[in-house]
């Protein structure tokens, strides 16, 4: 298959590992947006003259028209997007071309242009998180007091709701959110200025390309500017803890979905089926949303020893930074995007899951608690109590809101029939009224809390 | 050596499995802290009496000291912390230890225990690193015009100075503190109350015991107050970037400290010999140090494995979150105080480091942007005479600013005297005056923000 | 609580970094292994006195039984075990101590302990694995025949046999056997020889210590003998794939013991219960399992990350190679152990696996395939005469197997009564004795031929 | 830029994440190879007419050559390879096609296309490794007494040959190909004819297509064959230890082609300039081949994640374990070619080399040697020697083959000028002649080997 492609020709090979045009031209948007910004400074500056400036601006929007037309004439020769639209703008204008590298370099123009394309994906990000937020909290409205076991090792512990169960969702994508605004805001600082890596004696004004791009304020040191990539670290990092939060979601959409389960069922639209099995609904989406962390770790492993050890100022090996994390992006992207669609298409089986929830002697604690409460048991008796009622219930093959008053009185004569306020899975969940609790009322809340947070 | 170890006897694995004692006693400070605080609400809510919370914070008071004075007798068939705690409580003051347990669970309990230890790692790396900033800033201000050459592939490229390049990690340093700071604010929430999973019956204060741990807030779910451990993994992604950056530094160290580059010496303190080659010195702190991120990096990789996938709430996989953290914690620690050391004891040498800035031509960027900016000549033609220049002074064995102006003016002949102002390395640096860069006047204006900042 | 533990005294804080008698005191027994085959060699070439070799031993026997009686006197400020076994010796024996480093130097001597120690681990992995594969088959052989749902997306698929689906697992553990064994073979080749990078002019033997020590073959260059951990690294990759394997049979042992599954229970011995819900079995040792795949990984991501970019030959990073071999080698131990327990306790639910095989019409597939091979129906029509039998079961209530022959004729005349010679889960399984197959038949061959390899 | 791209169209969104014909593509002339192979037995069967096969050859045989060409009709709502192929040919053959699938499963299908592309990249790996040994041998060949520092902590220690060095790496790679051919042997077997999972009622012969598509054996065990993906998981592994030595050896160039160590220099074909700094060489190649060890292990991490803890038989979260590998293996094999390029093309400067070589008292160590060989001197009086020698030859400023006779004897009176047989960089090198040491006359032992060895 590969028959000495490269061995002979060492030009070849230059050019093939060199060669990035394949994947950077994602960044032509951000790389015109950023020549334009620097091309009015420089005018402003009277670096350059107006006439230049006008001409760069005129042969830039028409290059950002070809390229998103699909015309663009991308020639791997040129190896990058820079040079491609450097080459090509000069095509179009001339000498002025060359003017618009004044005062700029090739190191933090790149740095730039990936800033301003990982931003815009940050801000996608909080709208796809917002979204699928949305989407839970839909679910938590409707179900908060939807009765569903809770579990602590995949065996039933406690009833909770299911409303109860998407707001923990919620809570963790809205620290996904945070994260994210957090890495935009200490990220949204501009290299452009720093040059090559010293700075430049141009008079320029990195206050103006600062404003025009719309960071929030220019970097203080050039080698810095130019050599930093912990940005990208930290927008993959929190991609990579949002992507475990949509592992463990996906992971129950796939178990609750299991026909031994059937807490929930998925329309066609997120799952893929068998002309054989008519019945059958495999969860596809979910398997795939679990499977992108994988890929999403994987790019910040390969970004982060990429940088280790690199020594200041532009490495070569920098190079290697965008792949990993347009990957990773785009994968995050549809792992929020389809999670949001299944989290809105998931129907409860309420049935399945007030049955589950009600079997395993799930409110054992419930009847704990009240003996301690009621009865001003000390907690080690009440637990002593408690499981010999339910040794008992187990042999009676009950559930313990079913015991008869008469039985649970054989085990412990205090207990008055106010027991069975708390016997139910409903009852328990309704009793746990803490801040936080599952208690459908204090679910409401948080619901209410959160309608008016997402607006 | 294993010879059956565990085969005849489940028991025996069962033990070796899920005991963690030997690890997590690391915690026993904030788990003593977080009972207290519980016991105090629960005599403040009248869930236990006053006489009780009194002899339990005099017991667990009295358990503290015999933990930090190492008299505490663990017991491995206790498996946890929290059960050593108790169980030494219950000898020490009886029944009304049990009680200690009300409203709460072990799963509220780790994951604050955790939380607090986490947060005091979080405080000490602040202070390492303002103590490696600080002693970066110190040399930056010794040596702001300090030539050095400021590198692209390891290659000369311009000439930059010491404190610019010092200047440069202390801004990575000052995102790292930034990164460390969102992250203690973000997890700074108490899970305390959030018992098993669904909350509690009890009427407990959470606002009370929150307070009392000087968290911010109760977090408001509690299936995901027990089954959050992002705030673990946001803790480690930032130590691996922190890491990443001690990495870059140290290779610096180690390559600047060779026989080749003779950039910077460093005292015995931070290296080791040979009795028999006694001028040998070997950076062996920054090696290790350089190593760190790997420890720190696969900590990170190891608890996300441990998280995928993992449904609500608590799974006793979760029991692996602790010891990676420790450890990668542990070892940020060690690497911040040795590069905070290292800086403080590094001593530049100034020949060398002005030898290597002035070679290479490292001012012909600064020759062609005087051609453009004093004779208008445009880009292009600049870099073409700059290159016929080099090709002469290296023809001539001199380095550009020791040319005789009668071989430039042979190269261009507009070329007058003014051009030495730009030819020395000093000269270079000194003209890059633009926001950020390397000139010693925008260095010292960093270095002056920075001694304000750092007080 | 740090409180300037450190940046006071440089000396502490190198200490602290460097060393690493802690954990390499592991090393110990092959430490003074390698030391004696050295000494013994070193007077077999004259290079020291016979006197003086026994006078080594007899120390070096001396010292091993300090450290396993753990009567050792360790000492930090001899940073590793090689200094604190050497500083011993001199205790004991005086000048021959120092004799015992002639042609030899802590590069290769720590190169050749930890080779040592990997292969002895390897050899022990091999024990448990065999040890857990006997387990499988010991499942396997009984439940040859019981009829399980074969899974796929956690969707019935098709009816499998449990010993089917034991003995895929101990094919997967029978290539991590492999991997291993190759691993081993391929390291074990001895550095000792190669000195500090260079090999030496004393006429030393080398494969006289390459066979006292049970190598294969000494290593044929003196700097890849003291730079390489490659070993190490496919050592942790085996490590990790065979963690991966345990990860998917403990997902699945913690899915099949739910209480909506119940295809397996476990007894005590690796369940935790609760006082108070005394039926609870939380499935916690394969849980704990399933989590160690976490710290595996993060142990060969580690070492990668050091390893990464190391010029030769020896560099001080690579004294962080030993924890994470360790840590890994002890957790992956620990699992193989667990799991072999696991699965000798586990007991397959008959009725609830028959009960799920039988569901979701699960011959589907075979009735598709009757149809192709006995009426040479054309395969798309097969599956659209399927397709619509499964519609009428569905609407019937009935599985497959259950269904009156004149409603199967109904939607395809040709149907004879054959048909239920394939319908039944049980049919279903016999019938598939292709080479691999789920037929009790081809699974009672494979169980027959491992029951031989295994001895 | 997304705007709701998804959002409303769930279809859309399902798609998306479910497509993956734009990489797996790259399977077609595996696919097509395994079904010609399956087509063939099912016919030797007489399961489809022999007229059925030659139809299923003649329309797979134009559908390669449509491949090939780029003139085939890929349809993104087929999804993947499989079916894209699979439509394709109902259209050229009518319903023949579909007797194609008979006792076979997408499941086998693609489990045996992969297998098979992961093997003819193992068989390319090896080629390319021969490629890269054949390069360091031809270097070592010449360069077997060329005289260099051999370092440790990037300090000189001792004097090595750069042939000694050279054949370092030559036997890192040896390891690697020897691993790359363990994982080929391992993974040489055939997952087809295993079907969904279960095996297959039909009379398929799985030893007919196990040798047509040159396997060595057919899976035992339906259920592995269709869930196993360790083969991939091994094969990263390996790619990722090949792709750290890559790195090793690329730091090295980067570090030797510094203007402080000009220690080699490479060729403008594997470097890059600077119009304006004509004397610039960038080690660009060297940075990039250095860069890949991140991608490659990101790709390793991807796979276990996505991995770890899926249940039997086929979950769709497989899906993912294409992309890492087809990627890893491309950086691969332009990072062994490429460094095959580099080393080819790398001049030592035996110049630079030898002055290194020659400092920094690198014969220390032979010094003492001779002490304690020539005068029987024990070792720790022979270390005292030394140290005053060279501290004496430091105040001298010579090196100690420069030192005079009297001058030695002052420090040690029995020093005859036996001692300067061993205290030039070439004497030192010259007398380590131990088995595998830097001795001219070991290392061309070693290359001559080699020769044979690699034909």
């Amino acid at each position: 298959m590969w028959g000495g492609r490269f061995s002979a020709q060492p030009g070849a090979l230059m050019q093939a590992i060199n060669v990035c045009i394949d994947y950077d031209q994602k960044l032509a948007p951000q790389d015109i947006r950023g020549s334009k910004a620097h091309a009015s400074m420089l005018a402003a500056q009277k670096i350059i003259t107006e006439e230049d400036c006008l001409a760069i601006h005129k042969g830039l929007d028409e290059i950002l028209e070809e390229i998103e037309s699909g015309t663009f004439p991308f020639k791997p020769e040129l190896e990058d997007i820079h040079l491609n639209v450097e080459n090509r703008l000069k095509e179009k204008i001339g000498d002025a071309a060359g003017r618009l590298h004044t005062g700029r370099s090739r190191n933090d123009q790149v740095a730039t242009d990936f800033r301003l394309w990982v931003r815009d994906y940050l801000d996608l990000f909080d709208a796809l998180l917002i979204n699928l937020q949305s989407a839970l909290l839909g679910q938590a409205d409707q179900h908060a007091d939807t009765i569903m076991p809770g579990f602590t090792h995949l065996q039933s512990a406690q009833p909770v709701t299911f409303g109860h169960h998407m707001m923990a969702y919620l809570e963790m994508f809205a620290r996904d959110r945070s994260r994210f605004a957090d890495c935009r805001q200490r990220m949204n600082e501009s290299p452009l200025g720093a040059a090559a890596l010293a700075g430049t004696p141009y008079p320029i004004d990195r206050d103006a390309t600062t404003k025009a791009l719309e960071f929030d304020r220019p970097m203080a040191n050039s080698l810095d500017a130019v050599s930093a990539r912990d940005f990208a670290l930290e927008a993959l990092a929190a991609a990579s803890i949002c992507a475990t939060h949509l592992s463990r979601l996906s992971e129950e959409i796939v178990i609750w979905t299991s026909a031994q389960f059937q807490f929930i069922s998925l329309s066609d639209e997120f799952t893929t089926g068998s002309s054989i099995m008519p019945q059958k609904r495999n969860p596809d989406a979910a398997e795939l949303v679990r499977a992108k962390v994988g890929r999403i770790v994987g790019a910040l492993t390969s970004l982060t020893i990429v940088m280790k050890g690199l020594p200041l100022a532009y490495s070569k090996d920098m190079q290697e930074d965008k792949e990993p994390v347009f990957d990773a992006f785009e994968a995050l992207e549809l792992g929020l995007a389809a999670m949001a669609g299944m989290v809105n298409d998931m129907t409860p089986n309420k049935e399945s899951l007030a049955g589950a929830a009600g079997a395993a002697f799930s409110t054992a604690t419930d009847l704990a608690d009240w003996l301690v409460m009621s009865l001003n048991m000390p907690f080690r008796d009440a637990h002593h109590v408690t499981g010999r009622v339910v040794a008992l219930a187990e042999k009676q093959g009950k559930t313990l809101d079913k015991m008869d008053l008469a039985d649970l009185q054989s085990v412990e004569p205090h207990i008055t029939d106010d027991i069975y306020r708390v016997l139910s899975p409903l009852a328990s969940a309704n009793s746990r009224t803490s801040y936080g609790g599952t208690a459908p009322s204090e679910v409401k809340k948080q619901v209410e809390r959160w309608k008016k947070a997402l607006g």
